[in-house]
């Protein structure tokens, strides 16, 4: 079958679907309109595409065989020229789609036009964009992967370093560092998991759509789409060119990686000033200063926060772009991609990078945080706890503690200064194991609530984490 | 089991929580905290949740069992008060938390004071919010299914009512109308689907994390997670307090439900107008002008289009209230409310107004859109096909129409205005029955393909439709 | 004269502009549109605009001078019972002006209706706003002069108290306090500016645009705008109603007095941490914690921060209701007033909380600060000055500086700890004048380039500021 | 004077910065940090910057003269190198500020190493970027020049075109074109007059501002100042080096282009629809479609729509940049480049590819304007307007258009269709002169109100508009 290629010979030749056209672009216009300059990265899966409808075509009978089979060669090798380096289209390529179709037909001569049958631009894009973004997700959840496994092994090697843990950036109650680093475990694991949702409507087929209402040839949309391992294709073909919610769902997504992101960014700032003192950045991961030897500059975490703006512009460009505007396609959708890409090149990088800076970029200093958690009132209601355990009513133990803590203030002292005799003139039930009680390993302890700091709930914590990471 | 109520007691006293506290907020201060001008609507999840919590203070023993009795009827009696208007807290209570609990004791008195043991603020917050939030996924789901129907039912009129389909705004093929309102059906479809998954992880219960630790009293977060209906619990307790990934979820695919309106808003003004003139508006859902008697306008689709910023507005408020908080809860944390609530009502707000106006607000004019689809050029690849299928060598028949239209449009002719002689004139292959190739009709018809605007596949699709609303 | 009052007419009696309107709105629908729920807000501005719109009226001769008498009581009458309580319009009002003009015609009789003559709620709108947001504008500035007031008395405080100057959250070098609170001052500075220039292009009246191209009346749109004291009339009636630059313009400014005051609320919250420990909180400013008795929050940082993403939240809300919009008055519009009166509510709230907290909310630690700069290497650049100043080639004395800073730190000693012999030992040149010459109030007093930390140039900085406030 | 070079010598040296630096930045880490991909773009304005500074070290014998003389020359070289391509930093220089010093230090020797003398590169980038701005503030206000210059052109050409005008996207009333274009006019005034504002801003010195605290060295800011052509120079050093209002606030203003040119943008794709018609896209300015040969799409105006979320997105993300950033400079702060470069592309492009659209790429179809405005009720007001002139009350004239509007309708009539008979039957005052008065041209003219559409006014408009471009 043979009918109708006019597509394919007119999008060959872009200079001649001018029928109605006299004259030629103006040369800014040509260049305002050109997407070659950043679709080009979309190339080896233009081709895949492209290979994977002229099987199709061959299939369906709509072209011969041996046709189809020129033409899947003949895109491999337009494939192996790429990454040669042998083939780089210019701006008067106009786009990536245009540019192979050009070369191939260099290639494989007239067969070349026949390529473009029973398809359109429209869908093409979309199919390019979605077979691109489906292999960035997959990257993407392998470095949250390895983002978590470091998260893991630092949190297996801290389940008893303490670590001062904070509300409203005051301290609040001791943590076991391991609890505080699984929080982070768990924010990536909804990343993986969101992202793995978001992959299923990624993963949706919209070749075949045509421009926008289908095609007359009598395609095979589901051949294509188990060519190209979608998980199923576009029910309605408006909707298949012009959707890309898929595009601002995976900025969302990335979005949240850059909100968790940038919280442990803050945090690993905070703990490497001179102030907090919690970690230690090695030589590795940080920067000095062209005027003050005495600086070592947590670059990694502050450009990772400094990122995250970034990211956010993106979604909301997208989002931007999609309102109000009409079916079907519309020229306007070419803008989608320079957000995507930036975004995907983005919060990969800020994976790696910040997953680098725990594996080697910084060390904790142990013995400054054991120091830390010693040195405040963390431990004030645990002596409640204490007298209430010894039959002193609630209310009369709070109230002490209450005395306890604003005296001390005054005084400079902190609770496990004080004398036995100074307790036991706060109330005789106080005995030599206050001590024990209020020291902050066990005030951790005592936290034994499901999903809490006490260190049991800690092991377990990491037993399911090592079961999810398999 | 009674050991420790300072939780509860201090809770229910905030002027007393100020043991280091020596004088009052400052008046202005104490306005700009506080949240209950908004947090009030979160007050029948916030005694709902206090009395799940209840029940599980007296099931594990923490409480006696008659003191959780005391508790649950408490919150229950403040429930009827505030239905019944009889309970109107002020800007003295801070937030709805405290102005419960307040009226709580004055209600069952001093074991009203125990109803905080073992939770804080931080977890209590976050588990009201989940709750309202879950309520609302579902109110808005519904709602989407309503609007799916009702765009089912329009397209059931209309399989065979034809529009023209546009890409940038340009006619390019003729549409089935069904075709064109399933396209609408289907991203609502993901709308739904959507919105089911972020259910899934808004459904996780915080209660229990405590201020951001856990707690030292034996609690069992199961079990209130299971009588709230939870589908599961925090592991981490951290996280716990401070997630707010739910929130911003939910915004995003509140933008996207507004990305899909604000299109369908867009296309329903454009039909409106003088020059598409595709619908009639009905007086139930238009106004008209105080100077213009012959203005009748497309109020709704406008108020829902420009209410899309609002909403994307919120969920960018929500990325940036978040982007680099350290753990783990900070007071900013407060400020995700309002633009969910606001977010919540106007996505409700606007999927109703939409639903309406499909529903009795417009009309198609079918006779208009009938003439439309007759007087333009989107037939001018199917006269290609005709020629072809009489076997004349595809590029020549391309290049023939080609002619014909640029002759056409010059002599302000369409094809369907040649005659006879013209066509053979042009090629003898034409015949008589050129004409209904080229009807309009017969165009649609024969975009067959999967997903395409052919009768068969649409009346496919609507089965299909019809089978997803059950 | 007298010729047409349609417009009057019409807009009183909103049910009669149906002529060709049969049936009422939809319930749903009317709530859907009606903006009385917060366009009552321009109440009084709406009562300013009508008045001097009816003196207009009368002076030009359009209604009589006794009809436009009336119109001005009747509206200064519904002022008095709106400000006693007594006018209280519900949803079936639609929007505040045609409430108020229904009860213009309850007051005044049949002359009510002659108040919208030559006018169209289009302009009338775009001058309630106009008036609104150039009212709110001044206030701001008066409040954001209050804020540079309190940081102008805190910095004459600190001059001579020095605090840590950090990059990169580092130690940097050591900076004079109110060089440091002088830097917020400049911030302000041009956001006082910036809204003094954005006030210029508020305060251009819309009124007499009409609809949207004018009237046929002989109304003088220049009398109207100097009765309401404005600075210029729009030239072009499509911009008068359609422009919402001005409203977009001031988001920007507000948000970047919320990005200005969101970096000191982060300082604020840094130096009330236990780590830092640079400020003490006052008990007016800040709350506890119902659980744990040591807590002292930061919350009005917390939730100047946390607000800051709603300011941004809602410049995109407007930009993205702008973006696309066909000329001239879309419904879309109405959207814009409930974005920019919760940013007004917004920034004066929290330029009015962080001023109070300034000004009575924390003490800065003028002990702890001291102690802090004596502790570390902020003054290492200033040992090589020294050495150069004593004639040693410099790449001498840099290097050895920074052999002398990595054993410091390796035996955990500072400079000022190295003894005399020490020094000596490293380079004969030293003398004992090395110790005031690496003291930190030396090493402030050096930076004394202009606009630098020197203690001369911040007395300066001082006497400009206090110039500047007049 | 020549006592501390050790800012110089340590720039040129990246790797020898690290006196506490044992081992070399993990390379994903130097990638990461790396900024020489996109600062290199300021390599012309960091080398006049370096000259200002090297002249300014020399005058104040800093450095000697002929030292200061050899540093210029130098900066020069490289100037020509990097304009003729010779000069090519790659990855390693890390960022154009090391990579000109380095190869400066190659061209002048050891001198090179004192061109840092008395700065550090927190100064120095905020100097480049602002020489940067400032630049293209002026380009793109140029640009903006010649955008206003063609809506004049077409503007006085087509004075007495009519078009209809709309609210709510409905014919409200016909328009003069010139009116209607002169709209665009005004916005662009607007943007115009706020970047010259921001100008001023933007114009500001940091350059002596050092890392953070001003410098030791006896520099002159002023000097640098004016060499540079700064207005001013920031008047404390921690501003200077972590302002970034100036880039937000040229945000904002691009945004507000994108506004007004994304309305234009949405006109002409309405305009050059088939359904209204007004103007036809000339070949220069559109493309076709690879399928069907009747398209000819808007893809200028498409694609300016579509960059409006791209210019709000870097908008926000600047905004997220500096939230909550502590003083002074953090290294987020390089994330504030590559924003502003595409915001700057993006303006200029759009403006350009809007001035070429409407220069050549498209033809206002005046005849179809003449015929559009006569078939609509847009003159139903100037028929109430007549009989009150004839003296008929106006309620009653009101009452009756409202009756004919109905009934014309109902018999798909206009009003000029209207039989003399007809008329009188309606109300004996009508005469043959009522056709006259309801003519479009006589509705347009009538309304001569300031600012309005008569054609009296936009003749003064057009004055008035010619005088601005001078």
């Amino acid at each position: 079958m043979n009918q109708d290629l006019s597509q394919a010979s007119a999008a060959s030749q872009p200079s001649t679907w001018s029928q109605r056209f006299e004259s030629a672009l103006h040369p800014a216009i040509a260049q305002f309109n050109a997407s070659i300059g950043f679709d080009i990265q979309l190339i080896e899966y233009d081709l895949t595409g492209s290979q994977a409808h002229a099987q199709m075509l061959a299939h369906t009978g709509i072209i011969a065989a041996a046709e189809g089979e020129q033409l899947v060669n003949g895109l491999e090798q337009i494939r192996q020229e790429y990454r040669q380096g042998l083939f780089v289209p210019g701006v008067e390529a106009e786009d990536v789609h245009f540019a192979v179709e050009r070369r191939l037909t260099e290639i494989v001569g007239d067969v070349g036009k026949k390529l473009h049958t029973a398809r359109s631009r429209n869908d093409q894009v979309g199919t390019d964009t979605r077979l691109y973004l489906r292999d960035q997700i997959q990257h993407i959840r392998q470095r949250v992967r390895s983002f978590q496994a470091i998260l893991l092994t630092l949190a297996e090697q801290h389940v008893e370093t303490l670590i001062p843990g904070y509300t409203h950036l005051q301290r609040a109650q001791p943590l076991s560092l391991a609890h505080h680093l699984l929080a982070y475990f768990e924010m990536s694991q909804r990343d993986w998991e969101r992202l793995g949702e978001i992959y299923q409507r990624v993963n949706i087929s919209p070749l075949g759509s045509g421009a926008l209402a289908g095609t007359t040839f009598p395609i095979d949309r589901h051949y294509t789409a188990k060519l190209l391992h979608f998980g199923g294709v576009y029910a309605n073909s408006l909707d298949g060119v012009s959707d890309r919610d898929f595009a601002i769902e995976f900025l969302c997504a990335a979005s949240l990686i850059m909100v968790h992101l940038s919280r442990l960014a803050e945090e690993v700032i905070l703990w490497a000033s001179e102030e907090f003192g919690f970690v230690t950045l090695k030589d590795s991961c940080s920067t000095g200063s062209s005027i003050m030897p005495q600086k070592k500059n947590p670059d990694v975490p502050e450009l990772v926060r400094g990122k995250t703006g970034r990211v956010f512009g993106h979604l909301q460009g997208l989002l931007v772009l999609m309102k109000g505007l009409p079916l079907a396609y519309n020229k306007d959708l070419q803008e989608d991609k320079e957000a995507l890409f930036d975004a995907v090149v983005t919060v990969q990088g800020c994976l790696e990078a910040m997953t680098i800076l725990l594996q080697e970029g910084l060390e904790f200093r142990v013995a400054r945080l054991q120091a830390a958690v010693n040195e405040d009132f963390s431990n004030a209601t645990d002596v409640a706890d204490y007298l209430a355990g010894k039959g002193v009513p609630f209310r009369e133990a709070y109230n002490l503690v209450g005395k306890v803590v604003k005296t001390s203030l005054a005084q400079g002292k902190l609770l496990k200064d004080l004398t036995l005799d100074e307790w036991k003139t706060l109330h005789p039930a106080f005995e030599s194991d206050i001590y024990a009680a209020i020291a902050p390993a066990q005030v951790v302890s005592a936290r034994n609530s499901y999903g809490g700091t006490g260190f049991t709930q800690v092991r377990q914590a990491l037993q399911n984490a090592k079961a999810t990471l398999g």
